[in-house]
């Protein structure tokens, strides 16, 4: 059966108003026709709704269903013996061989009476038809009698189901469409104050309107609790502190509070609420960062010494990564003798406490290096509470932890996307994200850049390699981000490293919006595109076509069997203008390769007709991309499959 | 965890001596080291041995460990993390920076000391460990001292494993190697009577020393039982009989008895137990057919009227496929009344019968249409008495049910290989039989012709056709039949049907076992290199290569990292000789394309060299295949894969 995960053991993931398409082997011994459906219900429904099962290829046979609201699903498979379909092939093959013989309307006749008498939903109808059937006394219409339909839906009515089999109970975790399909924006509060001031959720509120016009929908902020003043880094990441510098919110608490506290600076609780309510209004939701990390002020020290592990000095151990150490950092054991429940029940409130203040996007830090078993128990009950919440996994590692996190509740990822530049590298990398098992769990989150990663492709590309990066995050991904600069074309790098320069994680840092060669207009274009062609707001259904120059990747978006199909053509060479053949996937219509179809340029609006598969484009350093909707000529469902490809010599 | 079939509902298989090769997906939060192991037992032993697992790419854990007998084994993997290993990477890492300090070395004197106190096993090691350390206040010592092989063996035998995780226990079906490696011949006894006279088994004996010579070690004989008067069939299937006519085998019973009877003209049982001592003697073993079906006459019919379905009146329906009808042929029902449990242990006792009478071999007739959960519980059971009782399914039906039952406990099945003739789908069937699922349940057996197929290749093509098949049989599979006639190239079909003139299914045939234009020597010589080239002994491991000529197949056996490979090459076009440049696989062995190999014909016995991945070869009609034995020089294991091929950017 599929979709399934580890047999079962994880959810399939959908959003609301999605199909969910199953299917199944489905055979048995001997040549009776079998039939077959899917059973579903929303988990917290009592009875089981059905959609029917139709055999295709090498006894597969598929049905789908849609789920329409948020939470767990579940569906399962049966089939069984269809007993009165096999007798009707045989009756009409006997029949048109003229071999039907009185027994053989005898036995049709027996079938129909002994199911009359077990069923408890149709009786009335075979009683009906089995009396018609007696006041016929003539071969052929008996015949007709039992092919036609009226026969059909009473026998059907009757869902008798000899040897009927079911599979296991497989399940569909449905969340809401932002799940899949967001535009992300980063920002932190702090570089917001004017003249140099320290920035509050009040000037955050003043900046929503320009965020909002770019066409994002999300705000995510980096942690906005009180930051540790022990061994609080300095511009850099120095050991060194000058006063009044900020340090970094990621390490989180000091005397006044922690997770659960808002930093002083920012405003307040207050400040926080207003700017929840006010990024509402504007359709702008916001994400916070859930940091499992503590500075050596953390309350939790003194509150909690038994959720941390000592040493054999009896100190409690700082972060490291040997032989790097971080002493501004400590972590909390989830295994220690007193974290079992506590600390997880403390972890688990604060999510819940955000929650209660109108927060639905969590992005957690490094959840990898957090126990498995936490988060699946930690997602599934803040969901109890709130079924709207999604959490974001910054989880840089190996492709296994990362799809296990998504399995045990990560609605979205970070992902490698950063560090795929060319063209080889994303088309696999996409392929990967279609196939089989990830694409039913695992949802990429595509950061052009963020605080930490300043890639090296922005650094020296300048201005085209931002609109190629934005282009590519958009066209490819549902869900994309940007932290604030990226438009400006900010890259400045610490030298050799693949981070930003006076880091905005250490310290303010102002900036001019309307900074000459920024990118606003174009993000703003690519973000209102993303909104009307569903075709751009998943990262499935990407199918990547020839262009013949190395450095163009072209592709298009949208199912296989759909009426259209959006087409990209994007430069991966910030330093060159490029031209290259790119291939029109005619053959989904089943069209010939010198055929005409209507074209749309999703850019410049203009409509036209490209004739033939090959088409020439030409893209200029200013603007890397192009874009264009395909119209797929009279377009009709595709022909029904022939279900039998396998000879029966037996 | 691999190799595992449908999540550990059925077991995969395996021949005595063979390896099983465990992988597993093996990960945990966090950065510490882990270590897994394979455990494994025969399923009636009661303790589990154990096999090191080691990392390979992608967090894909690999071990293996060898079955040395018959039956059942069992096997699970387990993982856990390997503390001490991650302290000595910690304390290593440190060192060689120059930054270990003191309560490095006391957090890892903890460590140890915390081990010695809850093993049972390595208590005493690790406290000469300890004495050792103690000794010593050097940190440089203490580091290199926690470093030794005295300190990890030590740890090692402690066994603590934290965090342990156990995947499901999954089962291994071990057969005797006749299980995946033998040669079939297939005749009816009665026709090798001297001057037209019914054969019996005492012909069969006389007849066993030409077998054997030409390389078979199985005799499989259709039914042996009495034969049906009633409706019994003429020559050539014609519903007529003249006095004589020994009519088909398969209408099994008469008056005299059924399934576990022997027909009289064949010299009853006392005659079949010679034959089956005589075979013994000369190696070869006797394989029967396994036909549930009834003549009219089988006693069956009065014994037990409750083991068939009767109609609307009360008559027994006989066999039919609409619009054709079987009247000689009644069929049991396996859910009839009285069917369960008394039909199902009466078929079982026919088989266990047949077993005490030394049989181990059983073709089992149309198993498909036959209920599944009937073939699952009679194989079992039957193996609990006799191990060593293989089962050879005829199902030519869809891949669906023929895979399933080779899950359910068949050793072997029939194939669509008599109907791949072009060098595309004799490919594509090998490549898909060497698939994941396939390769660990479905022994395919290649029989080139059966009294039942007379396939068009062989009616038009000749002595090179019979050549050429039996080349692709013996070679491409480690099971391999043919019905006898074939190494005379009996060909003469029903007109425009794929089946013989005059079959012996319905009469008597005497040949000239000596008659010209026999294709005897080939088939002994095709035979003896199976025996002498474990490569030709399974259907495993094969990889198409190129050759030019389309009409010419070409292929290596042998796994892809062993010390040489065969090489086969066949040509597909009995009416031509043919000429092809094949391509020698130089990359298994990292040999340059010009680099020059060492080859023995392992048709001609010569020795020789050949320079360059690409060579020729002309194939004749009179002998149209030719294979190598290529010897890597200096062969040596392949380089360790490096673990980590992803970036941890955490």
């Amino acid at each position: 059966v599929s979709p399934v995960l580890d047999g079962g053991r994880f959810a399939v993931k959908r959003c609301v108003g999605d199909r969910v398409e199953v299917a199944a082997d489905v055979f048995g011994d001997g040549h009776d026709r079998l039939a077959a459906q899917v059973l579903y219900r929303a988990a917290d429904a009592k009875t089981w709704k059905h959609a029917p099962m139709r055999a295709g290829e090498n006894d597969r046979w598929s049905g789908m269903f849609e789920v329409d609201r948020q939470g767990r699903y579940e569906f399962m498979v049966e089939a069984w013996r269809d007993d009165f379909a096999t007798l009707r092939d045989e009756i009409d093959k006997k029949f048109r061989a003229g071999v039907l013989a009185p027994i053989d309307l005898a036995d049709a006749r027996r079938l129909l009476d002994d199911t009359r008498r077990r069923t408890r939903t149709a009786g009335t109808a075979i009683a009906k038809f089995l009396a018609a059937f007696d006041r016929s006394s003539d071969s052929a219409e008996r015949a007709s009698l039992l092919l036609s339909s009226d026969a059909a839906n009473a026998m059907a009515a009757a869902a008798q189901r000899p040897f009927r089999a079911r599979s296991g109970t497989y399940g569909v975790q449905v969340e809401r469409l932002g799940a899949r399909y967001a535009s992300w924006y980063e920002l932190f509060p702090r570089s917001l104050g004017a003249d140099g001031a320290h920035g509050t959720f009040d000037d955050v509120v003043a900046r929503l309107p320009a965020i909002g016009a770019m066409g994002f929908d999300v705000l995510y902020m980096p942690p906005i609790h009180p930051i540790g003043v022990n061994h609080r880094k300095g511009p850099n990441n120095s050991l060194t502190t000058a006063p009044g510098d900020p340090g970094s919110p990621y390490a989180i608490g000091d005397a006044s509070g922690g997770h659960d506290s808002v930093h002083a600076e920012l405003g307040g609780i207050e400040a926080f609420r207003r700017l929840v309510a006010a990024a509402a209004a504007q359709g702008i939701e916001i994400a916070l960062d859930f940091a499992i990390q503590a500075s050596p002020d953390h309350p939790w020290l003194e509150q909690h010494p038994g959720w941390f592990t000592t040493r054999a000095d009896g100190s409690i151990r700082h972060a490291e990564n040997p032989p790097k150490k971080y002493e501004d950092i400590v972590n909390v054991d989830f295994f220690a003798n007193e974290a079992i429940p506590s600390l997880w029940n403390a972890l688990r409130d604060i999510v819940v406490f955000w929650a209660s203040e109108g927060v639905r996007l969590f992005r957690v830090d490094n959840p990898h290096t957090k126990p498995l078993p936490f988060w699946e128990w930690l997602i599934a009950d803040v969901r109890r509470r709130y079924p709207d919440v999604l959490f974001l996994a910054e989880a840089f590692t190996r492709p296994k932890p990362m799809y296990r996190l998504a399995k045990l509740g990560f609605a979205q990822s970070y992902t490698y996307f950063t560090w795929r530049t060319d063209k080889r590298g994303l088309a696999d990398y996409l392929d990967e994200l279609n196939g089989d098992e990830p694409r039913e769990c695992f949802r990429p989150h595509f950061f052009v850049n963020t605080p930490d990663i300043n890639p090296y492709f922005l650094q020296t590309g300048g201005r085209p390699a931002h609109l190629i990066r934005a282009a590519l995050a958009t066209m490819l991904s549902g869900l994309w981000g940007m932290y604030s600069g990226f438009e400006l074309c900010e890259a400045a790098p610490l030298p050799g490293r693949e981070e930003y320069l006076d880091s905005e994680k250490y310290q303010l840092r102002a900036r001019d919006w309307q900074q000459p060669g920024n990118i606003v207009d174009e993000i703003t274009r690519l973000n209102l595109l993303r909104r009307s062609n569903p075709e751009l707001q998943t990262h499935l259904d990407v199918e990547f076509l020839n262009a013949d120059d190395d450095q163009v990747l072209h592709f298009a978006k949208g199912p296989k069997d759909g009426p259209g199909a959006v087409l990209v053509t994007i430069s991966l060479d910030p330093f060159n203008d490029r031209a290259s053949t790119i291939e029109v996937p005619l053959w989904r219509w089943d069209l010939a390769d010198d055929a005409s179809v209507e074209v749309e340029d999703l850019w410049t609006g203009e409509r036209f007709h490209w004739n033939g598969k090959r088409q020439y484009v030409h893209l200029r350093r200013d603007r890397p991309f192009a874009l264009w909707r395909v119209y797929a000529p009279a377009f009709s469902a595709p022909p029904v499959t022939p279900a039998a490809a396998f000879g029966d010599h037996a």
